[in-house]
């Protein structure tokens, strides 16, 4: 049988949107698997646009589900049509539009709010007991909506190669466990079916990053 | 030694710039290689923004250096500043910015014009006896510039695997030798140090566009 998974974007580009390398990596992997891709996005206003060169925002503004687009080569929904039921499982990749546009918190840490949509949906796989699997920041999601789960994000102690490595602290914080796990490995949550990796929360070369996304997604048809 | 490569960008997204897994794979492919890559793109206006889920051009003007920066993760440099000397090689991934940013092959086919700091940088690598890696719809480029080369763009029959199979009878017409290669194979012309691969030129699952790109960069890394 074939395995179906959701994939839910935030934009695109790793400063205001889905980190485009990591979102490809699940693509890949899922493909390689013999899975099919099926993308959504929310269908609103990004939090800000950054101009990549320069790391500022600007005036413009553009919309999560459009940006999107350009990763999932126009094969995309809207994410109100996102239905747990007919789907084996959940991913939702990193980068900051994680933070800005499925959530604030890239803002308000660990006392940000979750997209509503995106709650919804990440309840709706919890309780149907379908794996969801989050690398990078995505993890953070999870910290906030499904109490008390073990998750990784990477390291909990910062130095050069581990540059975000506050956010372990701030997930303790809301009572999850967090498990400290290099950047090729994926850490299963067995009771909660949440498979997670860190991806560019280290800073290793994009090959390891990939490997450690294609970890999480064997993980994920694992438990699919 | 490392291995230097320049790798030029022509936006982020497949229908207005450069095929974003394209450039992953090109990315992750390298990196694994122990390879140093560079990005670059022409600090020009895009032809035009195209909305990815309708697939219809917009009023909005886009930067191609701005948004190859997306898939840069901002480490991108005006292609201005590229010198064949400082490297071992170039990769151009494909997808419609090619096309459309890089030449105006999109609008004009074989007669096209190719962008001009791209079409110095393409003579400046082949003068040097320097390796050239493209992929998708990139090799008319080489087509236009480097007279009686050999390339693939896939095969010369369309059919529902290659819809695009008429680039093959038009790259003939400019005087080059078309070589039919699978979507997992890249054809290499030892004389002009040049690799091509089809790419998404082939409707195939992503994870074979991947393997194709990961044959063309280990026969540029073995020329470089």
């Amino acid at each position: 049988m074939v395995k179906s998974v959701a994939v839910i974007l935030a934009g695109c580009g790793v400063y205001d949107g889905t980190e485009i390398h990591e979102a490809s990596a699940v693509m890949v992997h899922l493909s390689r698997a013999g899975a099919e891709v099926n993308f959504f996005a929310p269908n609103i206003e990004q939090m800000h646009v950054v101009n990549h060169t320069s790391g500022s925002a600007t005036d413009e503004k553009r919309n999560v589900l459009v940006e999107s687009a350009r990763i999932a080569r126009g094969k995309i929904r809207d994410l109100s049509e996102l239905r747990a039921a007919e789907f084996h499982g959940l991913i939702i990749p990193g980068g900051f539009g994680a933070a800005k546009n499925l959530s604030s918190w890239a803002v308000e840490g660990k006392d940000c709010t979750i997209q509503k949509l995106v709650e919804n949906t990440i309840k709706e796989f919890h309780a149907a007991k379908k794996p969801v699997g989050l690398c990078c920041i995505s993890p953070v999601l999870a910290a906030k909506i499904i109490p008390g789960c073990e998750l990784t994000v990477g390291y909990d102690t910062e130095c050069e190669k581990w540059p975000y490595a506050g956010t372990a602290a701030a997930v303790k914080d809301l009572g999850c466990k967090h498990v400290n796990k290099n950047v090729h490995e994926a850490h299963v949550d067995v009771k909660n079916k949440l498979v997670t990796t860190s991806a560019f929360m280290c800073n290793a070369p994009v090959h390891e990053v990939y490997d450690g996304i294609g970890a999480m997604i064997i993980e994920v048809l694992k438990l699919a």
